[in-house]
């Protein structure tokens, strides 16, 4: 019987309410599927910057290295710039240990009111591959003058054939099991440098995949198809930030935020990949009890997934299918509910 | 009585359909408001390309300066690459007439149907004042060892203090004139050398604008809201690439790309401002006789009302929101009528 070792950073914000609801029933299906895991938990993220002036330790990444998988909460928080505690938490993670596949899934659920007309259960289902290591996101660029008049600010884009290849070769493959459609995001009309290469590289990697048919579009289009025609969508592949915002856009025209799971992930053995909800820090339901724990269920069905557990990972992904296309089940407001985190979860436990 | 020179390129695509289509209206709209202008004409585009290597003239800039204003069609076609045609006409008129205001206001009109659940006329009413100089379409960046494993490309977004303090108190200044409420698209969570900048000049600029509210918004959260709340928006400012893909956004939760207008406004009289319909030059229905005019109509009426001929915007503008209101009105396929170019202008004609 396997026994993995998975690191649990609960974070900032509900980050915590959700990380803890969500346990027992992820538990629950790894009992039910013959493996047992153990968590070691990380309680890093702004609480302890206000505290110690650092989001985590110094050695955080090394003390992480050696875990079969990741699971992370939530980060940000109202009295602390964004980019100190992202930059001081979860993009040196992604970074630092290579995820360069950030996965997320869009389905339309049974049960769910999708904000747009006309659309229904099932309607919608593709699924975004993220660069996730550089592009728009690399740490690259400065600022001069500061506060005079010819001030001067840059933030370079950063995009290499390797990093290119290789999540534009993941988005081919997993085209190639699903329907074969790949759409790949660009803004080439007007970012000459980047989206150029990014088009040169999708048509090299496209002859190694000629059963999977190749769209291109810009991502100003992307973004109104998305509106317009999201049940024509299989894969879509995208930069850093082109995939950041399109991801927002799938989740909310699947209906919440609080259903969107998402994975940051290192094919292959060197480093452990990192799960979380897409939802963030919510700072304006804190403490109350109602945050979402659906989002972070589909997260963890996602790491058992990656980690070979393809029955835990079933088991808790049909939970809340289940769970959302019955219409007594209780929900949490974001999806139009009156319960509570803890309800959400004693209910899904009862399905798997 | 004022006689106002107007540049026209109709450009590619379907850009010559409705800019011909047009003119008639436009016209009237004059004469009816007192004053008159001359047209003229100048055949850029690809098909100039495609015969002599490009896209506009050498001093195709200088030949544009002395106008009063310029309207342009579309700009785009299959044969070649944008970042070739756009590069060779468009993006060279904004930059190299400092048109530094991109002015797009997205208007959900009684009659149409936005595909948002719940939406109906009046629900939505915002303007975005996008960059239109510098940022993320900077021709600043490079591509090094082309084809080797090692190959990388850079493109370097270019945030000045002046062409920042610009469009963010322009767009200050239009909130000041509508509700009174402003709402800056950032990244600054993952792009903390641009995006924090920007949010320092938006809080300088802020102090000279008590009256008006600021709201904060990460670009990912935006294209998320834009979804979620439209209603609550008046004016947004954004850089380059957030203002093209929030106001691509905001045509299509506003019922249609076809009723989109844009002025690439530089205020004063050293340039002239650029007016274009946002929807490009659409090469599936080239020729076909249905394209919609009414986003040039409506540009039109922007680029009367830059020059300070409000009569004329105003009854421009509203013929197009009385035409839209009337069941009977024809209406072209886009937007869920069958008619085509010429009765829809016709019919707008006997509305001013
Ligand atoms: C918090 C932020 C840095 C992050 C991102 O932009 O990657 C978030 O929006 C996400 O999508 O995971
Ligand atoms: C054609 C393209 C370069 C242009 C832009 O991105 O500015 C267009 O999308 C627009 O919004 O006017």
């Amino acid at each position: 019987m396997d026994a993995y070792e998975i690191a649990v950073i609960p974070g900032d914000g509900i980050g915590p309410e959700v990380v803890d609801a969500a346990l027992p029933i992820v538990a629950d299906a790894a009992e039910n599927a013959g493996f047992s895991f153990e968590t070691t938990r990380f309680d890093w993220g702004t609480e302890r910057y206000l505290d110690r002036d650092e989001m985590m330790p110094d050695d955080g990444l090394d003390r992480l290295s050696g875990f079969d998988s990741i699971f992370l909460g939530a980060v940000g928080h109202p009295e602390v710039p964004d980019h100190v505690t992202l930059h001081g938490l979860l993009l040196p993670i992604r970074k630092g240990f290579d995820q360069y596949v950030c996965k997320r899934p869009n389905v339309l659920f049974e049960g769910i009111e999708s904000p747009l007309r006309g659309y229904g259960a099932g309607d919608v289902d593709f699924v975004v591959y993220r660069e996730n290591t550089e592009g728009e996101y690399a740490s690259v660029g400065g600022r001069e003058h500061r506060g005079f008049d010819h001030e001067t600010a840059v933030q370079s884009a950063l995009f290499t054939r390797r990093g290119t290849e290789r999540i534009v070769r993941a988005a081919f493959e997993a085209a190639a099991e699903r329907e074969g459609r790949l759409t790949s995001i660009t803004k080439s009309n007007a970012q000459a440098h980047s989206m150029v290469f990014w088009d040169d590289v999708v048509e090299d990697v496209a002859a190694e995949f000629p059963s999977v048919e190749v769209e291109r579009l810009l991502v100003d289009a992307a973004a109104m198809d998305l509106i317009r025609r999201p049940h024509e969508f299989d894969v879509l592949v995208a930069s850093n930030l082109f995939g950041d915002i399109l991801t927002d856009v799938g989740a909310q025209i699947t209906g919440s935020m609080g259903l969107a799971p998402s994975g940051n992930v290192h094919p292959g053995e060197s480093y452990p990949s990192m799960f979380e909800p897409v939802h963030g820090s919510a700072p304006d339901i804190v403490g109350e009890g109602v945050a979402n724990p659906l989002a972070t269920v589909l997260s963890w069905s996602m790491l058992f997934e990656e980690l070979g557990e393809i029955g835990a990972a079933d088991a808790l992904w049909n939970a809340v299918t289940d769970q959302l296309a019955d219409e007594d089940a209780p929900r949490t407001p974001d999806i139009g509910g009156t319960a509570g985190t803890g309800a959400v979860v004693a209910d899904l436990r009862s399905r798997l």
